[in-house]
């Protein structure tokens, strides 16, 4: 099978270019432009799927990820992280070759870049959809306006949105409902400030809810992989998922009906659902040459730095041994992905193998 | 102040000095060899100053571990990680240089590597103290005497424990109890097979616990940094933590009293305390020169892939501004620190830098 001695994330090239295709589409239908978040995959080779499909700018999530993608030819970038300013020499560096936007949600950090940069740049104000992690809010029309008159080299872009408390949604009725309510609180600010072009985010928001007219561009990252936890949302069906992490069996245990696999914190990373009251770090699945079938009634119920352990059935206990292979679906991709930058193992139609993309 | 832009994860070298002569003074006070787990700083320089009080062995958890501190000239390693069939390629080659030791957990798992061993090497018989991930049960006395029975190139050293499960009790007391228990069965299949050599491990009972008597090696790993986690235990105090995430503020919001910083789930990890029912990923401390102090009622609240959230009192939030630098200290060192294994700044009385150690 496949040539794999210890924890290896999987990619199927198949699933992930249909997840592309799909999301694309999706923005057609919605008219919307496709800003794809590049912080899942972080992925020069990835990078160029999206470029086989017409895609010319990104998002990223630092700096220094979008120098990796203006290195991999990227020349169109929107930092959606709030302006740090301490790197200002690094953002001057790289807007010197990019066009690039940057993130402002204050009066003080857009005074600073406008301060510091050394040529023009772009920027979008960031607006809290009732998420609460960064952003002006609502009710915050005045600062919200004064903020979008450009500056010298500031230059104005528009209005960003991310809508991270779809993640607590557990269907598409409920991400529609946070939606509708991201929707309506950006109409009563834009009618305030008048028309302003918009960015949208998240993925369960992107796959599934309607209503994108005063939406001009959207930017979801989790749907090139997708993941368990947006299997739980529904944002995807579980053959959406494109990422599964190989792991050596190393141990079983009769009397718990537990396999013990090389793979834990340090390949996964510990995100984690609650599925039917008990902890779930990932769903076993099969793995052949060409991909891989769910396990039903199989989950990893715990991790530690190097171990993961796999309550399973009768069945898939008895079929398995120490030395196999068992593939994890992750709780969430992106971290999942971080960990495995330098060893992505593409499956799926194409077999071949990404590293030291860095 | 430190010349820092990005998160950066800074290690007190006094802490860390202090914290390795405390627990290689408690080896000796139990009358117990000394073989630290090195997974928790996978740091080549950090090993130096073990090797600096005399230590000589050490303990991995992967294979890939043990190369790095081959490499850096150690050469007496137990890899503390159920045998890997997969990598007994790479095993072989290790152990053509240094004096190995596995873990055997089931007779195939012994009968395989007998059989693929190019020369010998020692091995361990993993026990389960009750910490139910990996190991043989205490009941399985005729099991683990057979499996004591060394073999032409497999050569029996001892049995080897991991308390893990101190790590869900929250005060020395707890701790104690939970040691009895591995004491008293540990006694128990001694009664049966015989005197053996006993390596035993985690932090919270090497810290704390008494009663070693029957215990000849001790391998606890996470206390070189300690973390909060192991704080909330009652393994060390605060002061003890020499380890913290340094992260630039980039987004304060006045109506939650809420610091946003450049630090999130790809530098800390996202391993999480409950303390007073409130989710807790760190403490926030104030940076200086040469350490940091704790900040009291302060508290990151939630963590993204590149965000953390720090809730905090009127006073920090005043004092603080967009462009400060505010430090971390981490709940789980050893994820935090795997995540940042290029980018270790040391402080405290010596400053320097870490770079691409690997």
């Amino acid at each position: 099978m496949l040539n794999i001695c210890r924890p290896t994330l999987l990619i199927d090239e198949i699933k992930v270019r249909k997840n592309i295709a799909r999301m694309k589409k999706r923005a057609e239908i919605l008219g919307c432009e496709f800003r794809p978040h590049f912080k899942t995959h972080q992925s020069g080779t990835i990078g160029e799927w999206f470029k086989a499909v017409g895609i010319e700018k990104i998002t990223c999530s630092s700096i220094e990820m979008a120098n990796y993608f203006a290195r991999h030819g990227w020349d169109d970038i929107t930092i959606a992280f709030p302006y740090n300013r301490l790197e200002i020499d690094l953002i001057n560096d790289l807007n010197d070759h990019v066009s690039l936007n940057l993130l402002i949600e204050s009066r003080s950090s857009l005074d600073h870049l406008e301060s510091n940069l050394r040529n023009p740049a772009g920027y979008f104000i960031k607006i809290d959809v009732g998420n609460h992690r960064t952003g002006l809010e609502f009710h915050q029309a005045d600062l919200i306006s004064s903020l979008m008159k450009g500056r010298r080299k500031c230059k104005y872009r528009g209005l960003l949105l991310h809508a991270g408390n779809t993640y607590g949604a557990r269907s598409t009725n409920e991400v529609q409902a946070i939606h509708d309510l991201s929707v309506e609180g950006l109409n009563a600010i834009l009618d305030k400030t008048g028309k302003s072009y918009v960015s949208y985010g998240d993925t369960p928001s992107c796959s599934r809810a309607e209503r994108f007219d005063v939406i001009d561009e959207i930017r979801p990252g989790n749907f090139v992989f997708y993941d368990m936890m947006q299997v739980q949302i529904g944002s995807c069906t579980i053959d959406d998922v494109a990422a599964a992490l190989a792991c050596p069996i190393v141990a079983k245990h009769e009397s718990r009906q537990e396999l013990v696999v090389y793979g834990g914190a340090v390949h996964l990373s510990k995100d984690q659902l609650i599925v039917d009251g008990q902890s779930f770090f990932g769903q076993p699945v099969e793995l052949s040459e060409n991909g891989w079938i769910a396990m039903e009634k199989c989950r990893v119920k715990a991790i530690s730095q190097e171990h993961g352990i796999i309550s399973c059935t009768e069945d898939v206990f008895n079929r398995y041994n120490e030395g196999d292979l068992i593939g994890i679906l992750p709780v969430h991709s992106c971290l999942t992905s971080n960990l495995s930058l330098n060893q992505m193992t593409l499956t799926g139609k194409v077999l071949s193998t990404i590293h030291n993309e860095k």
